[in-house]
């Protein structure tokens, strides 16, 4: 193997298929990044067996010459040191070679380094996919996707499901549901699909694949193509292709849980009510992060936080449309301080069913997402 | 206690003095920051009792008025969720009554904290200091001075001493120097002094205390007041105060060290260094960080660092004014990198004496510092 290739996409990319690769891995290859060059071009590969990443760098792309082949080869070089060799290199251009297989050098400028590999051959395979169930996103839409939904997965593996971002598709719509029972986040959008019948239902995927991916999406509106399989999904975008295997398990059904009728609701400025709490959180332990909010008359509410040890906090909000009985009820406010962070709506509408039953939180400027939420009992 | 106080202001002291507070003090009045209204103004402090800050902000100033006061008093507080809370009120100005002596009322905006308090009675006397040994500096300069020894200071509790930065006065000249006996730092700078008389050895601050210091000093030459005492050292500023012990024991004779005779030297950009070495240590086991550096005839060197289960790199580099014997010499290179950092001239010159002795590393712009390291011994 010897090739010249361009710095900046070269750094760019390697940076992207090490988000993959794991340091604490039990399976010594999978600590190393694969690099296969060929006439076309050089494909790099970095797995943790959850998640895989393969990029390909063309010989030229456009106009623009990015790689020079000068032999045809692989290696697999420590992937941790590897990214932070190739991130520092100090010229424009990066040149590799493999003299014996198990030893790569790399230049660029006055800068030489001979790093040990590992013989390629051992790599794993990635998974052939299927194309059967595709369908496609713009990328910043997915990346928004994401942050809506996966902060809200659990993080104990108690109930390994529900560590991961339900995926279904009905009548062209996808619905990305996260609950750790605690607090639920649903997010829709329509999907572009080839197959008008598409479908499917209880595909998850691993919150912490959700959140590695989310770094490599940029935000423009290039279309991402997602392909699902039996226990692997893909996400393929330009030359880069992002596996990750999907959650064995029945997901819960989470439609029924979301109440249909109101007994007190109110609209707010979503960016007054996250002040607010965060301020009633102040005096939180840390713990329970309890905060009991009360109704009053003239369109206010009172936000309210106790802890004996430390002090009171009380503060007072302006609503509007407020209707219905008056109510109090006690709740995490650090589950509803993170709905609120990602909710891009300047106002949300809170809808209580009773002080022991979950309230909604919806964005008042359309209808792709809701939050859920259990009361505290403080009784 | 009772008095309404403008919100920037009293933001930005509380934080400050909040910087002396630990969480981790054994002493539970001291985690508290203490609070006394009088007609004049508001005074907070904090301590450690390591270093206090102790900051006043006047009633009027200029023709701000900053604080009205109501009814004069004092209390303690916790500091951490004090300080958390005037960060985060939401009203231009800030109220704060004390009922009864062990509990604070704080009101902004919509927002009402009820805050559990400490006797003030309890909290500890700040030392009063003698002003026999005053100067001044800039407090740009002294935050400068701060950067570029108090890195050199060593971690380890074996020689307490040498977990300080040393300060001497001759001349007029303020020589502060920083040792962890691997390395060597020192700062020499032109002071001003009421008395010209003064002159001063062995008043050693511990590195700590000059990184918290380093925190409240803004970059401007605003003249700092500076008063020695037998165990104690008074940083004035303004309205702010800063305290901080002397540590006890003698501070090592350091001149004597510094090597006077080259064997052979060099000129170098800073920053080619700096990154050369960087790149060296990209192999390194986070260890011992051994670098090696060579001469080559015409004026390059050559920088190689072995890591035996990764790989090598090597890497040459331009110099100018080379002169003297040919050298082969071992380093820890992330010493070296730490000096590098702090030194603002472009170029520096190194000087070596010989592969077993302390090596020299000086700006080339001017002779306000030097650093001086340790070879290591490779065989």
């Amino acid at each position: 193997m010897h090739f010249v290739i361009e710095r900046n996409r070269f750094v760019h990319d390697v940076q992207n298929v090490a988000k993959a690769v794991s340091s604490r891995t039990t399976i010594p290859i999978l600590t190393g990044m694969k690099l296969v060059a060929t006439n076309e071009g050089v494909t790099l590969t970095g797995s943790d067996s959850d998640i895989s990443i393969e990029t390909f760098i063309p010989v030229e792309e456009g106009d623009l010459q990015l790689v020079d082949i000068k032999q045809e080869g692989s290696i697999v070089l420590q992937a941790r040191f590897f990214a932070e060799i190739v991130k520092k290199l100090p010229g424009e251009q990066i040149e590799i070679s493999v003299l014996d297989q198990l030893s790569a050098t790399i230049r660029s400028g006055a800068s030489v380094f001979t790093l040990n590999g590992l013989d390629p051959e051992e790599y794993p395979r990635l998974p052939q996919l299927e194309e059967d169930l595709m369908f496609k996103l713009p990328q910043d839409m997915l990346k928004n996707i994401i942050r809506q939904t996966v902060f809200a997965v659990s993080t104990q593996e108690t109930r390994p499901v529900l560590t991961g971002v339900n995926l279904e598709i009905e009548n062209g719509e996808l619905i990305c549901t996260a609950t750790d029972s605690r607090r639920l986040a649903m997010r829709t959008s329509t999907v572009e699909r080839n197959d008008q019948e598409l479908s499917f239902k209880n595909v998850v995927i691993p919150g912490k694949s959700l959140t590695e991916l989310s770094r490599i999406l940029e935000e423009n509106d290039e279309l991402i193509e997602i392909v699902v399989t039996e226990n692997q999904i893909l996400f393929k975008l330009g030359h880069t292709m992002f596996f990750s295997r999907l959650l064995d398990g029945k997901y819960p059904v989470t439609s029924s849980m979301i109440p249909t009728q109101s007994k007190t609701s109110f609209s707010v400025q979503t960016k007054s009510l996250l002040q607010t709490l965060e301020r009633a959180l102040l005096l939180s332990d840390g713990k329970n992060n309890v905060v009991t909010l009360k109704t009053l008359p003239d369109q206010q509410i009172e936000i309210t936080s106790v802890s004996p040890e430390i002090g009171k906090v009380t503060e007072d909000l302006t609503t509007s449309e407020q209707e219905g009985e008056e109510m109090r009820i006690s709740f995490n406010g650090k589950i509803v301080i993170d709905a609120l962070k990602v909710i891009d709506s300047e106002k949300v509408n809170i809808m209580f069913t009773g002080a022991m039953s979950a309230f909604v939180l919806r964005p008042t400027d359309h209808k792709h997402y809701l939050h859920l939420f259990s009361p505290v009992r403080t009784y």
